[in-house]
């Protein structure tokens, strides 16, 4: 058991809740976390390390919920992002950044004709979703018991203020369970507009379940012979995995995808890119923001997405992802728990199997390692940054081994 | 007729057709302007002034439609937000900022005892309908015919792809017309849970309104005997008008407000004010977003609404909005238009009667105000910054002289 102190957090907290709903809302809801063993308010952050308000350091594996692709405060992304505020960010038209961030990620996107840019995942998602039922003429969408695409009513995982008008056209099947939608799509003949799911299964607080084999060509298939669009959500795991989009690891081609998390390093932007034959359905649905076009969250997503290329991001993401990982599964055995690690390696998940989802065990864990200098999640997947080390990796499996053995303190096999 | 040319602007315009749904999409669709007068692209601003990719010059009375306020490029906005990006922006929590900008935004606010933050105008004013629903415990949503608060499927301006079922509670009343909303509160009596209304009436491309005497009133009063939430959408004209929310100026007080374009002079930033009788539905409707705790916006955000204070913000724009308005109205005389000059001051609009809604001189006026160097937009309202000078408004009287000449010549009397 570590000292870390969180005056100062909980300090702020107690402010925070006299003048913000909760104090903090959302997927950073405290809640979610160990009681009393995460802090609540940051100070700073530099590659894979954050420091919170009362000085404590942590070897970062949340990255912002996913933002942090390159680690924080990369220098070639807030080199850009400064040099395009020097000119100015938001004006009456775009910049040249709009064309050529969208030129760029034609180019490297094999299924993609098009991009449209907005600010958080759930307006993409969201869109791509009106954008498939302009385009068909039909009503209903497709999605997955259980996944998480947005916070807005068709789709937000807490019912309140949620009426039954507002998915009165959202039908559901199982993810990896093509018979399900098979089923879906016959009893809803001519009325799917489209199929929504992520490239793998990362519903909160459950093990992760990559496709299994003919799954997304399963899917894809199905919408190919009955006209469905095929809507790829890679909020979460696009620019992680491969930098032609999720599908390309996993080997199938949506219609349209959408991105957020990692295309600016935490500069606010999110996209979603289509194929020709959606290209006037998709200028017909309107679609704006105050912020849509504005230049410097450009500038660091055309500086992320070259830098991530340019180092092999994604495979040193899945390197260290995959020696936490190996780390990790040895502990596991050595203190004799039987964890499920799920997910591909840069996004991966833990859970202990005696916890049968109440995540008791977890939540010690992940309250052992934050006191120990080490930030995950007992209840969402964690995010490795391509500014991860085999120094970050090896002081992080000190800490977890401390985290295992204090599970086991309190949890008598 | 000046010489401005576009070259720079056409070439790129080619580009992003290629690129993004027609170029350019949302609020910046250049469909929406005046054919061959505007550029398409811009390269930098400062102050009130912006400059296009061709080098030419403009006053700038768009102000990226709205959000900047101080002018672009402001130096306290910008030395506040590259403090904040020495220390980082995305961490796993939010920083200090989100208390301070909360506890600063509800200490100005007479009416508000909390904020929660997001990016667009749209996450606000949708979560202000869903949290309303919530509260009540009702379905309906009440909102003016005609009226913009976002690009979301129960409200969007286009109908491609909204199904009925996304209007299905939303009923319509008319701004300024206190008997129309008396008799859909009769009419749905017991199920409207709230009333969205701007507070004036600002839609595109229409003379504004301001609320006629008793109407803002008369609302609350409906609103209190019939437990309904008043939502105040100050999006567009929040903190251009009031510092305490544009209530103030019209003598009302809403259940909750929401404020996008003027709080962060251009840094991504939107918010939610409410009373405490809606703090606990408030934590309890879902709201989130990957960027909603991002301290960069914050800092910008907070420099921002001190500055306007500090400089008295307000009462300049309003100032050199007067200075615009008698000038322009005075021109309209010497050159025999009949104008309808609406709206505020700092958010003023101007028809031509004879365009009879079709904005056939207005596009001339407002494509030879282009050519001359002063941006306005045809069918949009506009907007007054305080970096906005007596000489900015010497310069444009030139310029819209010269407009209403040429449009006189077009259309002879």
């Amino acid at each position: 058991m570590s000292t870390h102190a969180y005056d100062k957090s909980n300090a702020l907290m107690e402010r925070a809740r006299k003048v913000v709903p909760g104090g903090i809302y959302g997927h950073q809801n405290p809640a979610f976390l160990t009681k009393g063993a995460f802090p609540s308010f940051f100070a700073r952050g530099e590659g894979s390390h954050i420091w919170d308000v009362d000085g404590n350091e942590y070897i970062d594996y949340m990255a912002s919920y996913g933002p942090i692709v390159l680690g924080h405060r990369h220098p070639r992304v807030e080199e850009a992002a400064r040099r395009q505020m020097d000119q100015g960010n938001c004006f009456n038209a775009p910049t040249p950044l709009w064309v050529e961030l969208a030129e760029h990620m034609v180019s490297i996107t094999p299924f993609a004709d098009w991009v449209a840019f907005a600010k958080n995942g759930s307006d993409v998602c969201t869109w791509a979703t009106v954008l498939a039922r302009h385009a068909t003429g039909r009503r209903k969408i497709a999605m997955c018991t259980g996944a998480y695409h947005g916070a807005h009513t068709w789709c937000t995982p807490a019912p309140g203020g949620v009426t039954p008008e507002d998915r009165a056209n959202i039908v559901y099947f199982r993810y990896n369970d093509l018979n399900s939608l098979r089923e879906l799509v016959a009893d809803n003949q001519g009325d799917i507009a489209g199929v929504i799911l992520s490239p793998f299964r990362h519903d909160a607080g459950h093990d992760q379940e990559l496709p299994v084999e003919g799954f997304l060509n399963g899917v894809r298939e199905l919408c190919d012979r009955n006209g469905i669009v095929f809507i790829l959500d890679d909020v979460r795991a696009g620019f992680r995995l491969h930098m032609g989009g999720s599908g390309e690891l996993f080997g199938v081609r949506p219609d349209l995808s959408t991105y957020c998390k990692a295309m600016g390093n935490g500069y606010p932007i999110s996209a979603c890119m289509g194929k020709d034959s959606l290209r006037q359905a998709a200028q017909e649905v309107f679609f704006t923001g105050s912020y849509f076009t504005s230049a410097v969250p450009m500038a660091a997503s055309l500086a992320c997405l070259k830098e991530l290329a340019s180092i092999g991001g994604i495979e040193r993401m899945r390197m260290m992802g995959e020696k936490l990982r190996d780390g990790l599964l040895a502990q596991a055995r050595t203190h004799r728990f039987a964890v499920t690690y799920s997910g591909p390696p840069a996004i991966p998940y833990m859970t202990f199997k005696d916890d049968n989802g109440h995540h008791d065990r977890m939540k010690l864990f992940a309250g052992e390692c934050a006191r120990g200098g080490v930030y995950l999640a007992p209840r969402h997947n964690w995010f490795l940054t391509a500014a991860h080390t085999e120094e970050d990796i090896a002081r992080t499996l000190q800490v977890t081994d401390a985290a295992f053995a204090a599970v086991r303190k309190q949890f008598s096999a």
